[in-house]
């Protein structure tokens, strides 16, 4: 017999009844705010040709590599999900995945995904090897039809503005796409911003990074072989992105280190970094000196700089060499900030003109870098629990141990930072419902007042990502 | 007037009302189960030869150095208590323990010990000073009873299979004779079985390496001073193991580096480390390369790895030097895990065959390293939590730090670990009080529901520990 | 409308309604002990000379560094505050630092701070810019009254015992003048005592340490550019201290590292960090030799050793060059203990006159080092959440991860550890609170019985502090 999908309206809140009440209130004045997203990785080109999603294997399962990591985990083979393998039947896959969903139980993804298949797709029974093939029609009927195309959904979902990340080499013609119709009488009115990605052209390691400079010489023009041009060739990309919509720029190094050389020296090591083999050390410190480099275009085009720090790409080799990029491998490692970043922030740090958003995945530095990092440098704030972290208790971690030396100011609100956009609403909800429980012990246990939480509960869902993000 | 000894039936329950009865349910449904020990250090000796235990010093505080290390930090002599003295008087050693028992409050132990008291030996006052004496009577005496011998004692705490942990240089007599005992007819039944623990015969600063592989040569008839022979040996040991019903090996390294080399250097680096004077750096890279060799052979023969990294072992020198081994002095340090598993996972990390299981002593690396390894690799699964951490507090934080990421099928369920055999019921009964609570928060919070809470209780208590150790 | 200020009496204890009666019960218990503050900054001069405070942002916001640091980092300029500005009209400071008290939510500032306002100054409405002049001028004009005066307050607080902190070039003129004053008859009975802090002439890496040490022989007679003559100068100071009431020593050096050299190695040493030009890794062999050195004496003379590691002080280099030490720009940084230790602990570790208290600002190692080497050395005891874990959130995790390993009896009670006067009742207070829910939740989920809570209690916030700290 299949088993009732049921989301509580009281989910995520605490058990204790008194707090319990606290919390509905709060969650009840913050709910229906609209979605501000200020950092992604959903396909511009969605909102621009509006195309329907496909079958529900294509949209839901083969793309989300946090799903299918778990999958692999416990021995499913990921050719028989369809990844890497267009051969495999969706329905097939589909089944295989339904007959594993029981792994997800206590995982984020669980909430997320019977969100999308309770609120967007109207189902009742619970995902399992028995329902699948009926979630299979349900979903891949109802992708066909006009109330599922993407704009569509971006309305439904009241969504006032998403940001999608783009590297320096993008044309970003998506983007232009929607804003032309944005301005066009009558024309869809969702605001889809990019933000500057520039890793591919930043980072020596990267895959054909001495080719995408290249190419990045042909797009702006600019000698990208010589130190100064590469320099103006990012100037012009940043105001070229700033021009469609971008606020932020992001940066997802291996390490937060962070350099300020002499501007021979930096000179002398891009030409280093410029040759055939380049060493990990000067790739490192590459890489570090360009984040400086970054912040002070910064403070002259006023784009908000992300730094996100930690992961081990593609850890599992055998499993890159046959499948590629993002296959659920990507594994954080231990991070270190306070010497990281001293050359960029004595450089910088005390200049009102600079933001900069710091994430990580490695919880230890939460409390002991992070927040009193925060709440000391005008220009640092603290991004929200990021990737892994993105999850009830994760979120509730980085609550308690950066609230106290930070203060709730020196935060960002909430990102998705996700591709699967039919999750969107669902990881904001959840943001929202941890963030008042949190709210509501503080006001339980007398350290908050009522009406501050109130304030700090609209805060937190909506107006700090406009304030940080500069939106 | 001495103090009641109490044993509330919802010990280590959630406080909130509604959240505790959900947790009751749960628990009442797992709390008889049999009890699975897949990873300890109890003797064999005892069920082979079913002796009395003697008296209650002798069983309850020389031999339990994680009892009497936090006597030593408030300033008892381990001298006072008997260890390295036999001269001591065990009552006055009791008596020692008895008037400090208040140390253990807030602790793991203490926990334990009351189960014992209580549970085992129908105590129904507290033990302190006062009730020091009549303790002692009351425990010798009965250790001196049928009922009190080791097989008795099995028998009632309803052990369907325990693991002992033994060197390659064990003779396994004892096992043996268990397995001819359990089948002589109307013989004892108790199912106990042996893992295999290298580290005397695979880490160059244990204590006697060489003349440990000599003592392998002999024991195996192979070359054990030659790395082909050195290999055989192994997996001749591991197949003697594995008649003796081994279905796992242990690796205590002091970290969790594995490496991968060639052939021709692996030889060289193991007669290195074969001769009078092996660096630090040649003792570290060939434990790293004795993991990959260790995985290649649980490949071939079945047996699952255990990994368990990280203790700083005898950190005391001079109490080393007077008193020997294991004088709870042992030391948890930082541990790194991304880097150090990448040799022997890309080697061999997505082979179905290969079962590892991970332990740390640094909680730090839950969420941010064995998470996602474990929620990724097919080869990996996450032991609990261990040792130190082996308590309410440290299994909610392995829990909360684990599962979103994780999810709960990646772990294997309980080990105790121990050699303190008097307590193994009331360490499962921790464990399965402390899931329980853990599942009915999720179940509170409306992030489960109560038939999968169900589900999942039994199987943290009693399949997963069957499934990952193949028993 | 201006807002209630609100300390309501529950304030910190749990929110479960049978759990937050058992913590009413055990902080009833203990909120009116004295207080007993073995480890702060308060300036003896106040007790000395007895002078009033002045107004409300002298003695409330330019000391801070902990209020400013928050209002710097939303952009709030120092000089706009007074801090190096004294032209500020104190009004004007006030004014900006209400307009943004709401920064404060959720941090231990906030919950020091209005316990001040409400309990010390009578004050009903909360702060803001509203109210901001209101409570410029009754904070101001109290400080003006013979009831707001520093031995007044001192006496109204209940303090039993203060330890302030010097350096050994101090002379300790206002411990003289405050221990005269004690003796004479009908004088002022405040005990005040001093502590040593010989960082300025220990770290070769301090501002002026070779003067320092030059004014260390003038003012003890010793050639302390001589190996010999240095530590007589050392043990003739702490003698010197002792007779000022000290029981205490304290070091705060960037590390944990110690050293247990061979005295000619330690001799020439020393001669390589008496010169112009010391390197890096000789100033931390220095500092790490004179840890040892430091317990030889502690042996010798008594005197409990406090080592507070782990600080990267004065992080915002240009901030530092303007305005000085001490500006909020100390960020902690990861801190390892089990090797650095280990020179000290084989050498004096097992030495039943040695008591040694151990702080972090790294809570990575509470569980995974700290608990464990104070759960085994008869030596070590672990401090209180420290500095920016000074706070509830702080100190629960501080009890949830030392206690099970080091037990209740390892801990030293709490330290308020501060300079600002006023918030020290705040500060125990909170930390009697927080102590009585964790013991609350422990009786909750009866762990332990409400007798052993309520002794507990009692030496949390009393009598372990005395006896660790000799007093």
């Amino acid at each position: 017999m299949a088993k009732k999908l049921e989301l509580h309206p009281d989910r995520l809140l605490p058990a204790d009844p008194s707090t319990r009440a606290i919390a509905r209130d709060l969650y009840r004045s913050v709910a229906a705010l609209p979605i501000v997203s200020p950092h992604g990785h959903t396909d511009p080109a969605w909102f621009d040709l509006d195309e329907p999603f496909g079958n529900a294997t294509d949209l839901l399962l083969v793309p989300d590599h946090y799903v299918f990591r778990m999958l692999y985990s416990q021995g499913v083979p990921l050719e028989a999900l369809g990844i890497g393998n267009p051969a495999v039947d969706p329905r097939a896959a589909w089944r295989l995945f339904a007959g594993h969903y029981h792994l997800f139980r206590g995982t984020p993804s669980r909430i997320w995904l019977d969100w999308v298949f309770a609120e967007v797709f109207g189902l009742t029974e619970q995902l399992d090897g028995e329902t699948a093939d009926s979630y299979f029609d349900a979903i891949t009927e109802k992708l066909s039809t006009d109330a599922f195309r993407p704009r569509a959904l971006f309305d439904r979902f009241d969504i006032e503005v998403i940001a999608t990340t783009e590297s320096p080499l993008d044309t970003l013609e998506h983007h232009a796409a929607i804003r032309r119709e944005n301005r066009r009488p009558g024309g869809w009115q969702g605001r889809v911003i990019t933000a500057y990605r520039p890793d591919p052209v930043i980072d020596p390691e990267f895959e054909g990074f001495r080719a995408n400079l290249d190419r990045l010489s042909v797009l702006t023009g600019e000698d990208c072989r010589n130190w100064r041009g590469y320099l103006a060739a990012h100037r012009q990309r940043r105001a070229f992105f700033a021009e469609h919509g971008a606020t932020s720029t992001d940066h997802g190094h291996p390490t937060a280190r962070t350099a300020d050389l002499p501007e021979a020296e930096a000179e002398a090591l891009f030409r280093r970094v410029c040759t055939e083999r380049v060493s990990a050390g000067d790739a490192e410190l590459f890489r570090a000196q360009m984040l400086t480099e970054m912040a002070r275009m910064s403070i002259e085009d006023g784009l908000v700089m992300q730094i996100h720090p930690g992961a081990f790409r593609n850890h599992n080799g055998p499993l890159f060499h046959r499948f590629g990029r993002d296959k659920g491998a990507d594994i954080p490692t231990r991070t270190e900030f306070v010497h990281a970043l001293k050359p960029l922030l004595d450089r910088f740090g005390n200049d009102p003109a600079l933001s900069v958003i710091l994430f990580t995945l490695d919880e230890s530095v939460y409390a002991r870098e992070l927040a009193p990092l925060a709440g000391h440098y005008p220009c640092l704030k603290l991004g929200p629990a990021w990737w892994f972290h993105d999850s009830p208790e994760g979120m509730r971690r980085f609550r308690r141990m950066t609230t106290e030396t930070a203060g709730f100011y020196n935060m960002v609100g909430f990102n998705d930072d996700t591709r699967a956009f039919l999750s969107i609403p669902a990881r904001h909800d959840v943001a929202r419902r941890i963030d008042c429980a949190f709210l509501a012990e503080l006001v339980s246990e007398h350290r908050l007042q009522d009406w501050e939480a109130a304030e700090l509960a609209r805060e937190l869902a909506y107006d700090l990502a406009k304030k940080a993000y500069r939106l």
